[in-house]
């Protein structure tokens, strides 16, 4: 990092621009819909656009329509720093999530403009396209097609709840551009996001420095017990698979409250032949493990199946559970990890190390390049809600270390 | 009950009548599907009408289709004697919940007529129209009417799933008859019904005496919590709607496993959002009360409180319960328990005492007529299933005690 004074960021320039572009799918109760390749998210790849030639960067939109926009460097030899996030949103997204990386990147090419601070490495900022997953599955569909996760086909081909497909959507909203200009090489990856979590706000501390992404296990639980008239069958006669899954449900978190770091979710439950005056028969239920260490992971496994084996045999049920989909923790680049520490420090900011609990495009690229990424806090810990909240200052905040990081990593002319 | 030997019943003919009906509305699994006011209970009654005809009865079929076949007795102004049950079933339903009660009583007519047996007081068959509720809301809607429960109207408004109404398939399977021809009159009233539960089978006793039905308490339960994003939310910081919901089952079912005669079922949960990777906010559920005592639904009602106050503190969410049905507690009259009890006894069946965990019927008769009600065993307290069992001899020694009762209360000419 130059030891000059910092780089100056405008909250307000920076907060102007969230809300304008908070207009674009605005919903009633203040929140934000931009689904991915929709008419709101072409709206608001086009404002974008218009401020990233503004501020004299070159835009490419690649096969999968994510845009790059290049901001020169020295040596235009050099590998890019890169550094964005996404515009969509969920069907009830709020006005940060992800936008706040795409625009906070965008504050930092401004800032960087009125310095008039050149560096050594060309810099790019990035949105990705659908990297909520809400409109077409998975989630992080375009930076995995980039990062050779998926196909471009099966990407091309996911088709939203109306049976439209994607590669059909990008071509409607005019932004299916060359393959050519897929991002081909990268010095480093940087992504500013809000925490969606509440530790940095209960830590009253106002930069997350995140270590990497942690390791989910995403499973299927099967109860078996029998359906049974809710008005003759005695109580002991009962294999309730309700109840069973009743006492899973509070051994996997008692289990997961055991083991450090470690987190277990049964966020849907679906009960057969769920009748007000039958005795359930069969119970069908996810269960999210997330752990920052892969062996957190199989020990929260190991003690769900220990949970399931000890309700099976007092419920007299049968429990069956079947992993469908495991995503390992990914340890971000230690480079990178000490330029966002050390920006957060030579700003004089609070700051505190924490793994990301959810995916994001910084995930997959993490796969291929050096990567990491800022958190603010968000307040009450939410996202993915309309009433999503970080302040102007705290926005203004994740920025500043974003500018610094980056110019750490991509060095002085 | 007169002095002489029995009147034979004959198993085999009652069982040929049971499995020809079966055959209306057959499941490749060996159940029926017999919908109230389908083209399957049309076919079914157009049996039943045939056979009741060819036994010298004269049928009538009133203004909510109710059937009812009358055989004189000796006293033409005498009140008849009423019995019977329905010929509907549930979209998966058995071959004995019912129509056992239907065709056990043509089987008592028949036999009457073998043994030229001639009562006092006329005798009358009745199927009941659309008692599962399964197609039309709410169960026993046509005896209801009769017994002045709900209006007419109503009936003829409810409407089934694909939004015909009750009054029009009336009238288009032809049964829409006169309100003139309701039951009117009734010395007593009598059903003859499958256990739908295990306590028969399970105590190896023949014939069930039933004392009443029980009180059913219906309500909803609502669990409020905070919807949060299953990756970054600590455990500690969770207010999750599930995990104390399933607290609350397991408490429910403790509360009434403690009290005497109750139980307690959660047959219905409804998780929101109902997401794999979202903490539930929400979750409604269902909780059914039965109790042969209305005090017993009360105590039931109470510890439910306490449980829901107990979760509400423990998991820091909202719990609201309420009683949206309630059916109090049914208590048959003496002098027909005494004849089903003296049948029993005269033929030298085991005989228990219990109490209907189900509504029948019988419940709306017994709010205006002395009424009870005859159970046999069925195999694995099985009904409301395709697989209901219930052996000939079986089926043969209800209808024994059937007819033994209904010559008792109709008295000898």
């Amino acid at each position: 990092m130059p030891a000059t004074s910092p780089v100056p960021i405008s909250a307000d320039r920076l907060w102007s621009s969230l809300m304008a572009m908070a207009e674009i799918g605005r919903t009633p109760a203040g929140g934000v819909r931009r689904l991915a390749l929709s008419d709101e998210d072409r709206a608001a790849r086009d404002l974008l656009g218009e401020w990233l030639t503004a501020a004299g960067l070159t835009v490419r939109v690649d096969d999968l329509g994510n845009m790059y926009a290049r901001r020169p460097g020295a040596d235009s030899a050099a590998a890019p720093i890169v550094f964005g996030s996404h515009l969509d949103t969920v069907p009830t997204g709020g006005r940060f999530d992800g936008v706040l990386g795409v625009l906070g990147a965008l504050e930092v090419i401004r800032a960087l403009n009125d310095a008039a601070v050149r560096t050594r490495a060309p810099l790019e900022v990035v949105n990705w396209t659908n990297e909520e997953g809400a409109r077409f599955a998975p989630a992080m569909l375009a930076s995995g097609v980039v990062a050779g996760r998926f196909a471009r086909e099966e990407a091309y081909a996911a088709r939203d709840q109306d049976g439209r497909a994607f590669g059909d959507e990008l071509t409607r909203i005019g932004y299916r551009g060359e393959a050519a200009n897929r991002l081909r090489e990268c010095a480093g990856y940087l992504e500013y996001h809000v925490e969606q979590g509440p530790v940095l706000e209960r830590a009253r501390t106002q930069i997350g420095v995140v270590e990497g992404i942690e390791g989910i296990s995403w499973n299927r639980i099967e109860v078996t017990g029998r359906a049974a008239h809710a008005g003759p069958t005695p109580m002991p006669d009962r294999r309730d698979a309700l109840v069973a899954a009743a006492r899973l449900v509070l051994l996997l978190r008692d289990g997961a409250e055991r083991l450090r770091g470690v987190r277990a979710t049964v966020g849907r439950l679906d009960v057969s032949p769920n009748t007000i005056n039958v005795v359930p028969g069969r119970v069908e239920m996810s269960l999210d493990v997330r752990s920052p260490r892969d062996d957190g992971l199989e020990a929260a496994l190991s003690a769900a199946d220990r949970a399931c084996a000890r309700v099976a045999e007092l419920d007299r049920v049968e429990v069956r559970r079947t992993e469908f989909w495991r995503s390992p923790a990914t340890p971000f680049a230690q480079t990178v990890i000490a330029a966002v520490a050390g920006a957060a420090k030579s700003r004089g900011f609070s700051a505190k190390r924490l793994w990301a609990g959810a995916g994001h495009d910084a995930k997959y690229m993490a796969d291929r390049y050096p990567a990491g990424m800022i958190f603010v806090p968000s307040k009450d810990g939410l996202s993915h809600n309309e009433a999503e909240w970080t302040p102007p200052e705290d926005c203004a905040r994740g920025a500043a270390v974003l500018l610094d990081a980056v110019l750490a990593l991509a060095g002085a002319a």
